[in-house]
């Protein structure tokens, strides 16, 4: 089978006309990039935890580019023209907006802030607005809007999810592209771009692990925990 | 009388409950302040300059704080309750939109692009999109909307003028404030603020000068030279 990309954690083949299969990697990637390992099995994690996901949001009426699974690793997709940008729902701040903005760790959004940032390593994925996206021929003015409700939408679910797993959402990632025209989510929705965080004792379970430096096994042994307590509730 | 705030280049003092003066300093700065020098002559420069884009603004229908002037440098203005973030608005592509978007120096921006930075030296004034504005009690989505056609609009006159002067808008920046809850433009419209060059040449009059190292009395004498060819056309 044809290889058409490949990003940091994913190989995509093309199945055909309309869909692609996306192999999720065992890698494990911050900083842009610049900083990478493996973790036996993460692959099979994000792939499962992004599967659940996906068919959750379809329940909700969300239209996503799942249709199925083809191995365990291995996610059936409509083959859609992504949009370079990465788009971000924050409930609660951490990260890059503490840095960026003043604004404290911890500080809750409500309603939540939607941000786009270019997928552009070199550059650090850069913040965009309205105007930035239109030039650059990412999106129209009325499409960031209809992109900011699914996000609200999206977040409405996964909030109601992560709550009844007894956990706390602190913000997402999400990846959209077109097929046929119509915008769908692409990519993944999984710990590599979620934040979850223990309400109690604010024991991180996402990424931010792995990014702050604790062991890989540490790291495996949370995305497992988290994909066993999603089975439990879904 | 009493001196309420003094910023990198002006100072400001109470004239009465709705009035200040605003002083324009010598001082040139650049680098949010990490370069700062004495130009003698500046302040009347940019007061004088300012002074005149206000009344063409103010006679177009587009509201500012000027009232009038009380000597060479010191201007008399409405006490707004100011609005912390710089407003820029870009017609062709130059400076820090260069550095962070996929964008080339000189690429034409048609319609033009609009931009909310947070002015924060420490920060290095952050990009803001309409979520980061209203969580941080800036601005709410309508009044930005309300800010960007006003852009538009000074755009236009500022447009016009520079273009009888044989010269060429690559961007510039506003500062906006309230008065009685109403929406209206502050601080001050100079070469501080514009960016302006010779369509031909590509020669640069405005404060790129000296954020790349020209000395001093080269700025000022560009300075002296827009100020007399901007009182030749008005």
């Amino acid at each position: 089978m044809e290889k058409i990309g490949e990003g940091k954690t994913k190989e995509v083949f093309l199945l055909d006309e309309d869909h692609v299969l996306l192999k999720f990697k065992d890698t494990v990637t911050a900083g842009d990039g610049a900083k990478a390992d493996v973790i036996l099995g993460k692959g099979v994690l994000n792939a499962q935890t992004s599967a659940i996901i996906f068919r959750l949001l379809e329940r909700e009426g969300i239209s996503t580019h799942y249709v199925g699974m083809k191995d365990d690793r291995t996610m059936i997709a409509k083959k859609l023209k992504m949009i370079p940008v990465e788009v971000v729902l924050r409930n609660i701040a951490t990260g890059s907006i503490v840095k960026r903005l003043p604004i404290n760790e911890g500080e809750i959004f409500d309603p939540p802030i939607v941000e786009f940032f270019l997928k552009d390593d070199a550059r650090h994925d850069p913040l965009l607005n309205y105007h930035h996206m239109r030039y650059l021929k990412l999106m129209e003015e009325g499409e960031a809007k209809e992109i900011e409700q699914i996000m609200f939408k999206v977040n409405e679910v996964l909030r109601r999810v992560v709550t009844n797993m007894k956990l706390s959402l602190y913000d997402f990632k999400l990846e959209f592209g077109r097929f046929n025209g119509r915008l769908m989510i692409g990519d993944e929705i999984s710990l590599d771009s979620m934040r979850v965080r223990d309400p109690e004792s604010g024991r991180i379970l996402d990424k931010d692990l792995y990014r702050r430096g604790q062991p890989l096994e540490v790291v495996k042994a949370s995305y497992s925990e988290f994909f066993n307590r999603l089975t439990q509730v879904v």
